[in-house]
């Protein structure tokens, strides 16, 4: 697929939308929605040597809408949504309720419409929805990591009421980070020059008893390591610090893995999976990240059929998470799910 | 009160229970559970530089039993439960269902049953039995603490079916982890010679806004960085790094405060508050920490009446947390829930 078509637009209360590929303008009495004023604040945690983003506006989010009030479908007559638009193939917003503010400490945090449609999931996506999904990313990881104040983009989809995902329209979100996240600095600490991320690949390669796909280039696994019950890494075996140090042919077989893996969690207990996905990419601060290594990591978050994984005294206060599952079990279960796999 | 008499016997599987104060023999025939046979591992997570522990045999754990097969109440005739007496004050036994076994890699897992009683909560616990918990604590961190395999005693509990909580029994439990866990790493990283909570408490102290209580030498705030909607630290004014440091009387007002924190918690939204309760205290590898300063952490998980704050992408993948709710504002509304606050 083709870098796809950008239209960007500016909302009247400054907040910019993207839309990509095809659209129909708004109907004609648009009225867009505004951000509110609201407290944004950035502080330091001293016992846990991290930022803490404060922002007391959210309590008054938008919370699972009826579906005839979705904010995220294509606008009509008498109805505007966040999407000045009367069809889109997709669409990229600035957040109305936002953890973070340029205006304020830095930051950006974006929501990423897969779809005009709202029924479905990243799991059901058309492939052209799909691989225009990953330029879609490709985009904004370029766009957000010039600015100055985004030192990482972090590219990421909450999936399910369970995690506390409060609309159904298929969506993802983008937070442009005025800092580079801790689990972002662990992962890259020790400016290794040889990539942790390319020795871990090659070892479940190697091992073969978590591994649930591995095809043209591109790997799926339950890593040994995993914290989550049915944990899933999807990375590119050859060392790719970001989505833009790919190809289109490699970025396309990359999310075609993801949503294998996505459409195998639903499958795995028979009901939509409640999941987190989210994206390590190289940060985009400028300085040298030779051991970054774009992979994506999937946290479902059911143990077992009606049963969730929670995070309790022992991962929330002092970080060591339990795992109920071996993850040669679980990638056993997995594996015979995954659609196509050899 | 005096340090509680404690009885120690052996079930027939060689898990350990305490008995504190007065009991009652087990009644005639009692048969205790067995721990299962089950796969117990410690395993590096190398992306997040930490130990994952893998404990397969407690996706079988008890799932919210009956009223009138809670295996934390006394036994009876007929009725065999946890505890091998057919009424106790307050008792300790190791968890047939732990997620760390000694002959497995180190480390043990137990289980703190307050009172007898199967009604109430740490909240509606009488004097008494308070004052008698903080001790059994205090006995607790001083024998797993002289453990080779156990280098830091995590005392907690997690209230509330929405932590996962599978038993309604007044109760805690206590890791002996043999590994200074991520979360203690952190805080006591640096090694000061100056006490990083002592000045935490002090700033707060100074500020005022956020206090909630200052007594005796104990205090209780939202500390300005909280990543929790409401959640309170609770902490001996004078630099004392374990609760075995303390005198009794200082123990005393220390629970006392933590009770009252967890009261104001149940009428915060009047509902029983899920949360996490944590104490963290100097480690017990025999290593000197000069910096460790005992402190109760508070994370009740509702953010509003009804809503739960929930661990998404941004606090579960790159390690940011996002609070709706100025710590302020939390305050002065627990505040004036205290009891007897001045």
């Amino acid at each position: 697929m083709p870098r796809p078509a950008r239209t960007d637009l500016v909302q009247p209360d400054g907040r910019r939308v993207y839309l990509y590929d095809h659209f129909e303008p708004a109907p004609a009495g648009y009225d867009a929605p505004t951000i509110g004023e609201d407290a944004y604040e950035r502080r330091w945690n001293p016992l846990r040597q991290e930022w803490v983003l404060v922002a007391a506006a959210r309590q008054s989010r938008t919370f699972l809408p009826a579906r005839s009030a979705c904010p995220l479908d294509p606008s009509a007559a008498g109805r505007s949504t966040e999407i000045p638009a009367s069809a889109f193939d997709a669409a990229v917003f600035e957040n109305r309720f936002p953890s973070m503010l340029s205006s304020a400490g830095g930051g950006v945090c974006e929501v990423v419409v897969y779809t005009g449609e709202h029924e479905g999931s990243f799991a059901s996506l058309p492939a052209a929805s799909l691989e225009r999904l990953v330029e879609v990313w490709t985009d904004r990881y370029r766009a957000l990591g010039r600015r100055d104040d985004v030192k990482y983009v972090y590219i990421f989809e909450n999936r399910g009421e369970q995690v506390g995902v409060t609309l159904h329209h298929p969506h993802g979100q983008i937070y442009g980070y005025p800092f580079i996240p801790p689990v972002a600095q662990i992962e890259l600490k020790g400016r290794a020059t040889a990539c942790r991320q390319c020795r871990l690949i090659e070892e479940e390669i190697d091992d073969g008893h978590r591994m649930l796909l591995s095809e043209r280039g591109v790997v799926a696994y339950v890593p040994a390591y995993a914290r989550w019950p049915y944990e899933v890494h999807v990375a590119t075996r050859a060392h790719r610090p970001a989505l833009v140090d790919m190809t289109a042919a490699e970025r396309r077989v990359l999310v075609h893995a993801m949503q294998r893996v996505a459409r195998a969690y639903d499958r795995l207990f028979q009901v939509p999976m409640p999941y987190m996905m989210l994206i390590h990419q190289r940060p985009t601060d400028g300085r040298e990240y030779p051991q970054a290594h774009v992979h994506v990591e999937f946290y479902p978050i059911l143990r077992d059929s009606g049963k969730l994984k929670y995070l309790a005294g022992s991962e929330s206060g002092a970080g060591v998470f339990i795992n109920d599952t071996l993850a040669e079990s679980s990638a056993a279960g997995l594996r015979e799910l995954i659609e196509g796999s050899a």
